[in-house]
């Protein structure tokens, strides 16, 4: 039988956007604000859905950047965290981003991660989780984010990783009602939709 | 700053295992005996953590296998039911499995899907998850699966998502004790174990 590869890569329009100088941003309201802007232009430039996701180190060096590709690359693990992390991974060439628990790296969302992203986020060593906007905002315009634990944050919080919510929730959100507006597709399995 | 593309592929060994030809395994045995040799030859020839899994379709047709590739890959997303879907997907180049609701394709994991495998789950397409050993064999052994529901598979049943759990269990789990014999790596983040 004929197995494929599956090659993730992002739009060329993000390579564009990003200059080829290192980032850096030691604001957390700024690092936001770059997944919000990534998460519009993923819409405008039609090569996904309505998220976006980073990963920086401590000191705001930009290690990854992340968008929603599911629907550009016909594949439903590529939310903007997993894509986020995968290729952080691949950029310092580790599974675990702490290194053993030495280095400290924080992953960016611009939407409160759904089921499967929020348990990819133990996993993937990250030690802090900052969120835009809420679970409900993506559930209002449609998506149905899986079942989840309403201790989410805590069960986090155990394995060391810190969660801060709200950090931009208005400017997250109105790019997901954007998508909603603009007709964008919810991509809910069609089995249960 | 440089963004680098990350490339799931197979071990070569799968290639050489599957025959050439289509595989046809009518019966649910069968089938998780298949994803129980998958993990198996995984630990084996050392290409990732003892895991296995596979997409089928509801005439037993395998569409694609997966394993864990953690380690090989350094890429903490690629477990083996990551793998299996995303294969699958591509095969059929569409992100909805069950295309709208029109097709039914079953999961076959060797081990319980951890908190990530299982929020990936409904947004996969699959209409049925058939488990080998359970939660608490890898959780035995020292993974740590994340925090899950209680009523994990209520969940799932109620997104039109079939469960069927100790199909082979012994068998399955059987390849974990030896994992954990042999020394394999645990690849829990390092920051908290």
């Amino acid at each position: 039988m004929f197995i494929p590869n599956l090659n993730i890569s992002l739009p060329k329009w993000i390579h564009d956007f990003l200059s080829a100088e290192e980032i850096i941003l030691p604001n957390i309201e700024d690092r936001m604000r770059l997944a919000v802007k990534l998460s519009e232009l993923n819409i405008t430039e039609k090569t996904g859905g309505p998220f976006g996701a980073a990963v920086f180190d401590d000191k705001g060096i930009l290690i990854a950047p992340g968008v929603n590709l599911v629907e550009s690359s016909q594949c439903s693990i590529l939310h903007a965290e997993m894509v986020a992390i995968a290729l952080a991974q691949k950029t310092l060439n580790r599974f675990d981003l702490s290194d053993g628990g030495k280095s400290k790296y924080e992953l960016i969302t611009t939407t409160e991660p759904c089921a499967m992203c929020y348990g990819a986020i133990p996993w993937s060593g990250v030690s802090r989780l900052v969120c835009g906007a809420r679970d409900e905002d993506a559930r209002a315009i449609g998506f149905d984010e899986g079942a989840k634990l309403k201790n989410w944050k805590e069960e986090l919080q155990k394995r060391n990783i810190e969660v801060r919510c709200d950090c931009l929730r208005e400017e997250a959100k109105s790019v997901l009602k954007k998508y909603s507006l603009i007709g964008g597709k919810i991509y809910n399995s069609g089995k249960y939709s």
